[in-house]
């Protein structure tokens, strides 16, 4: 018998009808999966946002300037964002990691100091980062996991602010699963008619400037961000610690197809939270074979879709834990 | 302006792209419109789980016996049930009422006792109940949620537990709402493919006992349950108490067809919490032009998908309340 086997058998011998509870089951075995046990538990979960710059917002790709991402990791700060909310509802504290915030950022308790630029360079018109800049991302990102890991946190949810990186994110999604480029670029936070023709066009010509198909971490360089780098690698760390990595929106599910790219079997890890309203991410959570356990029409990032999604696993883990079984009942 | 205007405004001028939270953000508007306010809350949610036995399992519509909803109250009062942990994760309460289980319940804290009969009578052969019974059971139902509307509960999540109700459900889907039978009739907690025709004939059988289209306090004494007229009772006096109704699976939203054949006003107090795997569920909701928020596959009842929706309308309540504004952001 595998530990799938009995996990299995564990949900069916619970009070209720087969597969009764449905996706909640299914998480119920994941959790159980990743955590290599019959007992799986949410503890100390953590909603991680990486927040970065990216240089192609004077290029155009965004309603927003770039100012608005130092603006919003404030507002994350004084705890009265979206993500704060629905964090706080699920029991889980919110962390923002500056990953290249393009600007200075006061500390501060909540805010983890990790930047590795003042945001990226265009990559319109060369290499948003360097090969050293996306591997010093990831390694930042990796020891974050490892502190909160440490720490007893045994699942991660993602978030992401970075004014600019649904632009960023469709063109790694098209350079490294191939997916078209025309399905992946979308109104972002809010781009009029004329606005989205612009991005279009922008990420054609940015998409140009370099071969159909890129390797991750190449792809990573001349397209990426330093939050998305930041994102792969936390989520190939998270997998190697078997935490579970909850995938909020377009921008993490863009970072999940780095990571699979790079070690499959990191999806084993991941729970993607919900279907963003924001086309193209239906392309790509097919392309990784998954569906989202929530489809709510939002498309905020932050972290919010993630962290609604935290409720959903401590009830496939109390299943697990606390339901009675059926022999239970008289 | 009216209420919903101000609502709309308010959302908008949170700090977000315009409707970005999608589904959340039309919850906030219901329970605003709800509660009457642009500061909604939930406070004091209570799973209010309704429990009754069905004459009709005599005559095989059912792949458990009477017996087993008995049971099941004894693990609800006991905790360890899918709703009580789904429940408790959202910080809400769970409530036993017995409408008309066929077994004597020990009192219990949880419990309240409500009990109009010991089971329907088989509506194979006649009416389920007497008209008189079908007014004492709402009318009992009526004063469970004044009693917790007066203590303070802004939200009510309904369940139900009863042996045999889909098949009851179907059958007052089918006569109130004009809904075809055949595709109202699943199997249920289980049943293989002979005990679905057998239903299935049962149930067709039974429907042919009278006209096809009945008022619903008719349908209720021909072909109802005690507990799913509690729930119509309960359905429509919450709407009047402006306490927000969390409508769960195919039982509830029968019970919602009936509430809202009487006062379809009663409608703009119901969140429709998740999709059925129960085939008939989608039929049910499309008549009632609604689309619930979540889609798990479940199909368990209790009020599981109604507690699990719960966080939703936390998070709701939370962005009119605690979000920052745009303006508050620098």
């Amino acid at each position: 018998m595998t530990l799938r086997d009995d996990l299995r058998r564990a949900l069916d011998e619970k009070a209720k009808p087969l597969g009764s509870i449905g996706r909640i089951e299914e998480l119920a075995v994941q959790l159980g999966l990743i955590q290599g046990t019959l007992h799986p538990c949410v503890t100390d979960p953590v909603v991680l946002v990486f927040a970065g710059d990216h240089g192609a917002v004077a290029s155009g790709v965004s309603a927003y300037p770039s100012a608005v991402t130092a603006a919003m990791v404030q507002t994350y700060l004084a705890g009265r964002a979206a993500v704060n909310l629905f964090a706080q509802q699920a029991g889980a504290h919110v962390l923002v990691v500056d990953a290249g915030v393009a600007a200075d950022l006061p500390a501060h308790p909540g805010l983890i100091a990790a930047k590795i630029g003042r945001g990226t360079r265009n990559w319109l018109h060369g290499p948003a980062m360097t090969l050293g800049e996306v591997k010093a991302s990831m390694q930042q990102a990796a020891a974050v996991v490892d502190r909160l890991a440490d720490g007893g946190c045994t699942v991660l949810a993602l978030g992401e602010m970075g004014i600019g990186n649904t632009a960023s994110a469709a063109l790694l999604a098209h350079k490294v699963a191939g997916l078209a480029l025309e399905g992946l670029v979308g109104r972002g936070a809010g781009l009029d008619d004329a606005g989205l023709a612009r991005k279009r066009a922008t990420v054609a010509q940015g998409a140009a400037r370099r071969p159909a198909r890129l390797a991750p971490l190449d792809a990573l360089a001349e397209y990426g961000g330093f939050e998305i780098a930041m994102l792969a690698g936390a989520i190939l760390r998270a997998a190697e610690r078997r935490v579970c990595v909850v995938v909020d929106g377009v921008i993490v599910t863009a970072a999940a197809i780095l990571a699979h790219a790079m070690r499959p079997e990191c999806l084993a890890a991941c729970v993607f939270a919900h279907r963003s309203a924001e086309p193209g991410h239906d392309a790509m959570l097919a392309y990784l074979g998954t569906a989202p356990l929530l489809d709510l029409g939002m498309r905020l990032g932050e972290g919010s879709g993630a962290a609604l999604a935290l409720p959903l696993l401590r009830a496939a883990a109390a299943v697990l834990s606390d339901m009675a079984d059926l022999r239970d009942v008289t």
